[in-house]
C-alpha cells in the first residue's frame, strides 16, 4: 500500500476521508511491514531467506523453497534431512546438500570482501562449524576453516595465528570445556562468536559446560549463541563481516 | 627484544651463537608477546586499557591507573567504588567517575564514525547499560541511548525505530524475561549484543531467566554476554562498530 | 445419599438413631462428594469430562469414553493416539479425532457468548495451541486462532490487534524465549494464559527457557501453566470466558 | 494526533500531501499509543497505576505518585519502604501504608460486584497474600481472606468451603510444598491463581519447590505467577473478577 | 458437636429436620476435626505441640507457648532465638533453652521403652542432630548420641556398633557427601532417617550434595528429610520408636 | 572362624602366637561379617534377599535366584523383565511374576500382625506402588492398597480414612505435585514414607517436582525415598511395621 | 628445525638475517611443538596413543590405528564398537577387544614397578572400572581389581585392606551416592581418583549425585574426573604410579 | 592395645580365654585404628595434622593446636580468622599466620626432593592457590608459584613452561571459564589437580562454570577438587610428589 498515493487521492477528492481513515487504521503495521521489507531488501543483498527444515513435511518444505527462490534467488535450509533435500531437488534441480551440516542451499550470493575464520576444538564439532560456514557463505562472506585446533595441543592453533588475525570476525565452536573461545579471543582484535557444542558426556550436560565457560570467559570480545547454533553464529559473523572491509 | 638486531649481531660476530641460542630459547613467547603487542597497538587506537577494580586495594588501583595512563593515555576502570576513584584522583586529577555505572575514565579516545545504540527494558537496567555505554565510548564509538523501552509498552521502542536502524551495532540490556533482545533483533539488520541483567526476583534466578531467553531467541542476529556484563557488550559493540562506517 | 430424607426418616421413626449415626459417619465425604457433584453439575454446563489418554489401554479408554458420554453427553480425550481413537470409534461412532493436537471429542457443548484468542509464536507451537483450542471449545467457548505471530516479526501480531483486544481471555503459546506472552499482555486488558512449549534446542532445556521468561514477564496480567499444557490453558481460559459476556 | 482531522485538512487542501506523509510516517506508534491509551482508559476504570517502589529514591517516588494521582486519582505502590511512604505522605496526605505487604495506596476505586478469595497455607505467607489483596482491592474487587488454611490440617480449609465456592477467582499463596493450590482447585469451579512463596528452607530453593508443585498440579484450573508475586496474582484475579458478575 | 444427640433430638421431635440439616451441612469438617482431635489425643500421649518460632514476634510466641502448655502440659519450640526464650520464660518459668539447637522446651513427656540412636558425620552437624534429639526426647523417646563418627575415620563409628544395633530407629545427620547414612544402614536392621545438613562449601550447594547422596543410597532402609530438618527426623524416629518395644 | 577356639588353641599351645596373630589380623572384618550375618539372620525372619534384575543377564539372574532360594527360601527380584522371569521359572517353577511392578517372587514369608497402607495419587503411579506392596509383603507385612486417591478429589481419600488410620506405616506414591503425602500425613499419627514418581511432563523434570514437594512438606511425619523407588519404601515400611503390633 | 644450526649459518654468513628472521617467525610454535614432541617422547615410554572411537567411521578408525601403531607400537582405543574392532583387526591382526569396557588395544607397554588398585561399588560400575584398568595397563601400570566392594557391606572392602594400602594410587568407581571414595580415602595414604558413574535412577541425575558426593568428600586425598570417565582416571593413576616405586 | 602381647599372655596362661575373647571383641576397630595409626605414622613423616578452623571457637582451636603440636610437632589450620591465630599464638608462640590464605602453621616438615607447580588464572585466585601452597609445603613439598598466568594472555604461561615441566604435580586454580587447567595439561606429562574458584559473577554460579569446564577438559591428566578447595589440591599434590623423585 502506498501512503502517498492515498494522500493524493484524498487531496484530489478521489477518496473520501472516512474510507481513507479506515485504510489508515491498519497502516501502522503495513507501514512497519514496509519498513521491514525495505530493511529486508538491504539485508537480502547477500543474505538468503532461511528455512529451519526440522519437523517440516518434505513436500511443504519444497514448496517453501520454490517460493523463496522465486522471490530472492537465494535460499538456505538448515537441519534438513535427505528426504527434505530429495523433495527440494524435484522443484529446484540446482539445489545442493551438505551431508555433514544437513544444509540445503540454492543459488550463490555476491561475496563481500572480508573473511570470517571458523575454528573448532575437535573433529566432532565440525557439523556445527559447517552449518556456520555455509550460513556465512550464503550471506556473502568468505570463510577460512581451522578445524580440530583445540587447546589440548596449542601448537595446532598457534600455527594458524596469521589466518586468525586476518579475519573480520571469528567463530569458535567447541564442546567439553569450551576453552577454545577464550584462547582465541586472547590472540585477536575482532569479535569472537562462541558456539558451545553438545559434544562430550557426563557433566557436560548436553553443552552446558561449554556454554557457561564461554559466557564466563576471562578474555574480552566474546559473545555467545545457543548450544549447537551454527546458523546463528554464521549469520552474526556475516552481519559483522558485511560492515567491515579487508583488514 | 628485537630478533633482527640479534640476528645482525650474530652475523656481525657481536654475539656468539650459544648466547644467541639462549636468548632465542625464550623467543617463542616473547615473539608471541610481540605479536600481541603489535596487535594491541592496533587495538589501542581507540581501545583503552581496562581495569576491573572490584576487590582491588584503592592505592594499588591508583598505581595501575597511573602506569597505564603513562603508556596509553587512556584508561577505563569498571566496578570501581568511590574509594577507588578518590585514590585515582590523587594521581590523575583529570579522572572522571560515573556513579551509576561505577566506571572511572581517564583520557578521551579518537572517535570512529559509526554509532552504537544501547537500549534497556527498564530503568533498573540502566547501570549495566551505562557501563556498556562508557566502555564503547572509551573504545571510540558514538553511543545513542534508549533507556526504558521494554516490550510491555512497545510504542516506546517503536517511536525510536529510526535511531535503532541507524546503528552499526545494538546492545539490548534487559532483566526479567529479556524479551527486548528478540523484539529489537526483529527490527534491524545489524548484530544485537544481548546483556541479561540480574533485575527481577523469584524465578529469575539472578538473571538466568533473561539469559536463557536471549540464548533461545527466535530472532536471528543475537549473541549474548554474561549476566550484567555491560563492559563485555560495550567492548564487542565497539569492535564491530570500528569495522563499519556510517550506514 | 439424601441427608434430608435421612433426617425425616429419623423424625418419623423409620430409622433408629444408631443406624442413622453409622450412615452419617461417612457423611462428610459423601456430603463433600455431593458438594462436588453439585459443583460439577454447574461446571458441566459446557465443561466436558476429560480423559488423559496417554498410557491408557485403548479398550479401557473406549469404555471410559462410553460411560462418560452416557453421563454427560460430552467427552474430551487428550494426548490420544490413533489406536485410542479407533477403539473409541467402535463404541461412539460420532467421535472425532484431531491429528495435530491428538484430541478425541464426542458431543458439542452449548456455546457461551464471549471469545478466547489463542496465538502462537511459530508453526511448531500449533499442536499445543490446538489442544488448548479444542479444550476451550469443548468447554463452550468460541476461539479465535492467530498462529505464527511471534515477536521476530511484530507486524504479524500487530495486524491482528483488534481481534486480540476483542477476547475475554488470551492464550499465548511459545517456545524458545517465550517473549510472545509479554508483548501480547502489553497490548490488551484481559488475562493472558501463557503456555511455554518445549520447542527449541540447546539451552531451552525442554521448555524451561520459555517457562522462566513467562514467569518473569515485565507485563502485568500473565499467569503460566506447565510446559506444553495446552489442555490446562484452554480449561482456564474457558473458566474465565464463562464468567464474562461479550466486551 | 487526530488522523481524521489530518485527512480532512488534506481533503480541504489545508495540508499538502508531503507534509501529511511526514506526519503519517510516525503514525503507527502514535496510533498504537492511542490504542493503548484508549485501552488504558478502559482499564483505568478501577485499575490504578502501579509503582514498583523497591530501588527507587523516596523523593522521586513521591513525585511519581503525585503525577499519577493527578492523572488517575488512584495510585498503588508495591514493595515500598517506610521511607518511601514518608516521602509520599508529604505530597499526598491521604496516602495509606500497609506495613505487612509494604504497599502504599492513594484513592479508592469503584467496586465491582464479585468477590475474590485469597487463601494462604501458613501465617508466613500472609505478606504475599496481603499484597495480592490490596492490589485486587485497588483494582475494584472485593476480597475474602482465608489465611493459614494449609493442607496439614484440612478441616481449616473445609470449614470455609462456602466462601471459597462463592468467589469469581481464587488466589492460593503457599510456600514449602505448595499443595494448597491443588486441593483448592479440586473443590471449586473458578480459576485459581497460584502464588508460590519463598517460605521454607533447605530444598525449597527459595520457592522453587512450591513453584514446581503448582505448575505440575493434578487439578485442572490452576495457573501460576512468579515466586512471591502477590501483585501479579491480585491484578489477574481482578481482571477475571471484572469480567464476571456475582455467581 | 455430638451427632448422636442431634439425631436423638430429631427422633424425639426436639429438633426439626430443616434445622438439623443446616447443622449437619457443616458436619463433615467438624466431624473430621473431631477425628483429628481424637487422633491428636492419641498422639499427644508423649508428643508435644510444636512451635516453629523463627519469624514469630517473641511476645506472641510466649502467648502461644502459654496456651499450648495449658492444653497439653508439653511444648516444644524450634529455631527459637534467645529473645523468644526470654519472652517465654516470663510466662513459663520452667521453660528450658538449648543454645546449640535453638530449642525451647516446657514439660517432660512420659518415656517409651525403646531407644533412638542419633549420629553425625562431624561436629558442625551437631546443632541439627541436637534439634532431632530434643524433638525425639520431647516425643517420649530415649536417645543415644554418637556425634563426629564420619566415614573418613570408620573406626569411630565401628567402635559404637553395639549401641547402633540396639536402637529402634537411627537418625544420621551429615553434610558434605552424606555417606554416613549409607554406611550406617549397611550395619543395622532398623530404619535410618537421613538428615542432609548444609555443612560444606562450593559444590555442596547448601546441602544438595548430601541430599542427593542420601536419596541415592546403595543401602536399603534409608529415607530422607529436608536439609537441616532435625525436627522432622526426630519426630519420625519417635513415631517409629513408639511402635516398637525394646529389641 | 571361631575366635574362642583360636584362643583356646593358643592357651593349649596348639597354635603359636605368630600364626594366631596372622589369623587375627584379618579378624576384624570376618568378625564384622559375623556380626552382619547375625544381624542378617534376624532380618531374614521375614525379609527376603533382594535382586535388582535390571541389567543382569537372565541366566545369571536365574542362578542367583536359585542360590538365594536355597539359602533363604525366600527371594524377591525387582525391575525384572519377562525374560528374567522365564529364566528363573526354569530353575524355580514356583516363582511368580507381577507384570505391573516387574517383580519376581519365590516363597512366602511369615506374616507380622500389623498393616501397611499404600496409596497413590493416580492410576499411573500404580506400578511403583505395586513394587512397594510386593516388597512389603515379601518382608512379612500385610498391605492395604488405596490407589487413585489423589488430592484433586479429596473425597476419594477421605472415604478411606479409617483404613489409613489403621496402619502402622503409610506409603504415599505420587507424581506431578506430590501433594498426597502432605494431605495424608496431616490425617494420621504414623510415619508416612513418600515416594515421588516420575509421572508427569514438562516442569516435573522426571519426578523432581514431586520430590521437592515431599521434602518440603508442611506436615510432620514424612520422610522421602528416591524417585520411583517403590522397593525402598516397601522395605522401610516393613521395617517399621515389624517393630509395631496391631494398633 | 635446529635453531643452533641456523644461528651458526647466520654467524658463518651462510644465511642472511632477513631469511633467518622469516624462519624464526614461525619458530615459537615449531619450537613448542618440538617441546611437546620431546615431552611426548618421554610419555610414550609406556603411554600409548589413545583414540576415542565413538562417532568415528570404522574404516577411518582402522587407518588411525595403523598409523599410530607404526609410530608408537602401542595403541589404545576407547568407546569402540564391535564394528570398530572388526575394521582394526583387518589391518592389525594382533588387536584385542574387551567387550565389557569397549576398549581396543594393540601392543604391550613396558611395565613400571608399582601398582594401582581399582575398586567399584557395585557390579554395574565394572565397565567404567575396566576402561580405567585397561588404560592404566596400557600406560605400563600393574592393576589390582576389587570390584563390588560398596559401602552397603563394608566387610567386602575391609577384607581387602592390605591390597588397597599396597597401591601407589587408587581408583574408586561408584554411582548412586558415591560413598566408596570417601571410605577408601579414609583408609589409605595415597591419592584416590574418584570416578562417578551414571549408575542409578531418579534423583541420581545421570551421575550427578555421585559426582557431587565425591567433590564434597569429608576425606582428604580425593580428586574427581568426569562421570563415567574411566579412561581419565586410568591415565592419571598411571601418571602417578609412574612417579612412584614399589612402596 | 597390643594383640601379640595378648596372645602371648594367653599362651602363658596369664590371661584366660574368656577375658581375651571379650578384649578381642572390640579388636576389629581398635585393630583398624591401629592400622590407621600405623598408616598415619607413615603419613606423618611430612604430613601435618590439619584443623579446619572456620566455625570453631578460638580458645578450643588453640587447645586442639596445642595437643596436635605435642603429638606431631607439625600443625596446619585452614580458614582461620585473626582471632583464631591470636588464640593459637598464646599457646604456641612460634605459630605463623598467612593473611592471604587464612592459614595458621606451626612447625616445619622435612622436605621431599620434588617440586609442585601452582598456577592461577588471575590475581583474585591467589588466596585459594596460597592455601594449596601452604598445605603442600607443610606436607613437605617444594612449591613453585606462577600466579596470574591466565589464558587470555597465553605468553604469560608460556614464558614459564620450563618451570611447569619441571614439577611432579601441578595445581591449576582458576575461576570464570577455568580454561587454565586444559591448557596446562596439554603442555605437561604429570597430573594436574584443577581447583575451580568462585571468582566471577553472573552465570559463573559461584564457581560452577569453572568446575564443569575442568571436569570436561579435552586434555587428559586432569582431576578436580571442590570449588575453592585449595587445601585438598595441596594435599593431593603432596601425596603425588612424595611418591616421585626429582625428574
Amino acid at each position: 500500500m502506498d501512503v502517498k498515493t492515498l494522500l493524493e487521492e484524498v487531496a484530489n477528492g478521489d477518496l473520501d476521508t472516512q474510507t481513507a481513515y479506515e485504510k489508515l487504521k491498519k497502516l501502522p503495521f503495513e507501514n512497519m511491514e514496509y519498513a521491514c521489507l525495505d530493511h529486508h531488501r538491504k539485508i537480502r543483498t547477500g543474505f538468503p531467506e532461511v528455512v529451519f527444515c526440522q519437523g517440516k513435511v518434505p513436500e511443504q518444505t519444497a514448496n517453501i523453497f520454490e517460493r523463496l527462490y522465486d522471490m530472492n534467488g537465494l535460499v538456505l535450509g538448515t537441519r534438513a534431512s535427505k528426504e527434505h533435500f530429495d523433495s527440494v531437488l524435484k522443484v529446484l534441480p540446482d539445489a545442493k546438500y551438505c551431508e555433514i551440516s544437513k544444509c540445503i542451499t540454492v543459488g550463490s550470493p555476491e561475496k563481500t570482501s572480508g573473511k570470517i575464520a571458523i575454528c573448532t576444538g575437535g573433529t566432532t564439532d565440525i557439523p556445527v562449524a559447517q552449518e556456520a560456514a555455509i550460513t556465512a557463505q550464503m550471506c556473502g562472506s568468505n570463510v577460512t576453516k581451522m578445524y580440530d585446533v583445540g587447546v589440548a595441543g596449542l601448537h595446532r592453533l598457534m600455527s594458524r595465528l596469521d589466518e586468525l588475525q586476518d579475519a573480520n570476525a571469528i567463530i569458535a565452536c567447541a564442546g567439553m570445556e569450551g576453552a577454545l573461545a577464550s584462547v582465541v579471543a586472547g590472540l585477536v582484535r575482532v569479535p569472537v562468536i562462541a558456539v558451545p557444542t553438545s559434544i562430550g558426556y557426563g557433566a557436560n550436560f548436553g553443552g552446558v559446560s561449554a556454554l557457561l565457560a564461554m559466557l564466563n570467559s576471562c578474555s574480552a570480545g566474546i559473545s555467545v549463541v545457543n548450544i549447537d547454533n551454527g546458523f546463528g553464529a554464521g549469520y552474526i559473523a556475516a552481519q559483522i563481516n558485511s560492515l567491515g572491509g579487508q583488514i
